[in-house]
């Protein structure tokens, strides 16, 4: 599965062939699967309110059976199902409130009452359904044979002609969602408002959660400049001098687009300065970050150049690489490897991703995205897209499997997506006008209009 | 449009019919195209790796062409596209690395050379083309009638049989992505890490971007009571006491399943503590959060029982509602509204929010959402919506636009979309097993097994 590159002259580069998108990805898996295994993380407490996006180290436990009463779905009337006959009326008792509870001496329900009741209240005892008020006529009456005025006026609810009602209708179940001592969440769930909300119904204000990886960011390439200016009209900090650029330098933009990937991740980025294109600087910087955190992103230096050394320099530090190539576009020379464990240091992922920007969030978001997961502690990671229809036809040579910066329009009864006009894996003008990539698989030579097409979120 | 519902006693509290699904998108559309075309958002400096879900405030332009020069795109030599003819050798006279400045007193690249030149790197005058390194074969040699020692080796590179070039192969021309002062970002835009990416790549450090907007919420209903629990085996913080819950009760997670998606919609949450099922408390409530923030959002207290009393405590602030019931599942009794300006605050949106806590979120995702992104000063707001198969045939009734919990497998080649057994949208448990929802149109009352559905992600 792995091989050993122990290289440095770079004009005896081998060509090792790349492999397929779906062999890059099993072997990620692979990894995200070896590294959920042998995490050890430690728990930390975070505030509910706080855990948005975080990583649950134990599993959340019903506090109580849930609902904890069989809870009321419809504003109504509580009565007996097989009091509901042709012609029944029955007699109103009581009330009941949510958040209300039934009078500790209060007689169950008999037959031929019902008790006035709202959504969310506990059902009284005696009750097995509940009438919906929108099913029913109510009634104020006297007594048939008493005219005086002090005599108590009698509520009466009757069913709309022809409604009956089956035991259990408009009522959930005491229990029936969870039983007291049940998981509702495992232990490595990634914790969204919906998962938050069932913690916060078993009423906890904090929960256990895994810390976030932090992540090393490293760009390479003599031609990087480091962003320097503040919006026109605002002033640079006193400390700090705009970067001259040059006609031939460009600012390196990776480590930014990196860097909020993993943040969007809930991991921690930790960015490090560009790398020159020399072995020495370029060994120190990884060094470096492979000090710093359990996962080091590299961008640039993967191509075939001649000063590309970002395999190499890894190579002399006596990495693993589970890939030096796949079969797609863009993305075709990213590299994912491991550093192995020395004395002092736990094992290092790495990947060498390309140094052109679309490249590299494409190349992120397939192959680091699993493996942040895995670092984070998270179970079941999944990719995050989805189908769409396809606007127009589009052709395209086989043979890699492609990621077209595209345009997702959801604001239509059926989402559609439309590719972006591109100048290439360069473009981050075009990738930012696009809102996801259109995934094409390697083999195909043509998507028609109207078909329902993978997409590749964002 | 709208009408003015001013009724406090609700007993004589008249049925409005609800609206369809569709009617009441339009209706948050228009309110949204309100709010963006009067929002007078001021603009703040945020650092560039800080502005992830931020809104941008003005637009970026493009500081100079990009490429700023015509871009190589892969490693190879830099030739005349019209020298490649079958059996020509080209002379290699130098080599130009990405992030190297053509000397300026270099002559431009005369017929029959070549340039080694890596990706990147910008193509030097004369040059039009890139004869990709993986398509040239390369040869040493001295000059033919000199067979001495110190004769200096010639390298020349010969591309492989029949291949031929166009010019402006391999290089992106300059200015070809954007020109100087182009717009790259309009004003209004979401950045995420592809934003940032283009940003960075213009040199910027930090971007203007509109504030926050604050939310309160206010969960409504006697049977509330707040969460206070600690994890298991963490301490209670000093000051705080373990709130005895009883039978009848149940925690509150509304508040803080929407305090976690207003976070998620890059909104600031205000939340408030529940307010009781009486009018004083209510509209103390009420008036609490309208001061605090220019939106609110209620759960609980909008269905049809008789201490339903967000509606009507609304009406008596003089609200305008936009509608007070969708033809949808969960969500129905969900209500939308504006209390107008007043001489001392401006205008307040709200939203009654069905106590059921999967109808709340859904319908925040559906309804809020938008609101809340036009108060951001989002332009182009749209539904996160997508499509994908579905896994077994499903019978429903019509007449009601339906979300169903539901499971989106995207580990397979076709994202398949599975419901989730459910209890009813009282049902957190199995909520948050779920990963989206299921879309199905009010006038469907069959969906079939691999048909293509419409899924609301999250």
């Amino acid at each position: 599965m792995t091989k050993n590159l122990s290289r440095f002259d770079t004009s005896s580069r081998e060509m090792v062939a790349p492999i397929s998108f779906a062999e890059a990805c099993s072997l990620v898996a692979a990894q995200s699967t070896a590294i959920l295994s042998t995490n050890a993380l430690k728990s930390r407490r975070c505030d509910l309110l706080r855990a948005l996006g975080r990583v649950l180290a134990a599993p959340t436990l019903a506090d109580r059976d849930q609902p904890p009463f069989p809870r009321v779905t419809r504003d109504g009337f509580a009565v007996r199902a097989q009091d509901l006959v042709s012609g029944t009326s029955l007699r109103v008792v009581s009330q009941l409130r949510a958040g209300e509870p039934w009078p500790s001496g209060n007689p169950p329900l008999a037959p031929g009452e019902a008790i006035e009741i709202m959504t969310g209240a506990a059902l009284p005892p005696g009750a097995d359904a509940v009438l919906m008020v929108e099913h029913a006529q109510e009634t104020l009456a006297g007594s048939m044979d008493d005219s005086s005025v002090e005599a108590p006026l009698v509520r009466h609810v009757t069913p709309h002609t022809g409604r009956t009602l089956i035991a259990g209708e408009n009522v959930v179940p005491c229990g029936s969602e969870a039983r007291c001592g049940e998981v509702l969440l495992p232990q490595g769930t990634r914790l969204g408002p919906e998962q938050i909300a069932l913690a916060a119904s078993c009423g906890l204000l904090s929960v256990p959660v895994f810390p976030q990886p932090r992540v090393a960011i490293l760009a390479t390439g003599d031609e990087l400049v480091e962003p320097s200016l503040p919006w026109p009209g605002f002033e640079l900090p006193a400390n700090q001098e705009k970067t001259p650029i040059q006609s031939h330098q460009i600012y390196d933009s990776n480590s930014f687009a990196l860097s909020t990937l993993v943040r969007h991740a809930g991991a921690l980025p930790l960015r490090q300065r560009p790398a020159l294109d020399q072995p020495d600087d370029l060994a120190a910087c990884i060094h470096q970050g492979l000090d710093a955190a359990p996962l080091l992103l590299l961008t640039g230096g993967v191509s075939m150049g001649k000063f590309d050394l970002v395999e190499d320099v890894l190579a002399t530090m006596g990495a693993e690489f589970f890939f030096t190539g796949v079969k797609m576009q863009p993305g075709k020379p990213v590299i994912f490897g491991r550093i192995p464990a020395t004395a002092t240091r736990a094992a290092r992922y790495f990947f060498g991703l390309p140094g052109n920007p679309v490249s590299a969030m494409v190349t992120f978001r397939v192959f680091v995205q699993p493996i942040l997961a895995a670092l984070s502690g998270e179970q079941c990671w999944q990719p995050n897209v989805a189908l769409a229809k396809l606007a127009a036809d589009l052709a395209m040579k086989p043979g890699l499997t492609r990621f077209l910066p595209a345009h997702l329009d959801t604001s239509q009864p059926v989402a559609t997506v439309t590719t972006v006009r591109t100048q290439g894996s360069g473009d981050l003008a075009a990738n930012a006008r696009a809102n996801c990539y259109l995934i094409v698989p390697e083999d195909r030579d043509v998507l028609v209009a109207d078909q329902i097409v993978q997409v590749l979120l964002r």
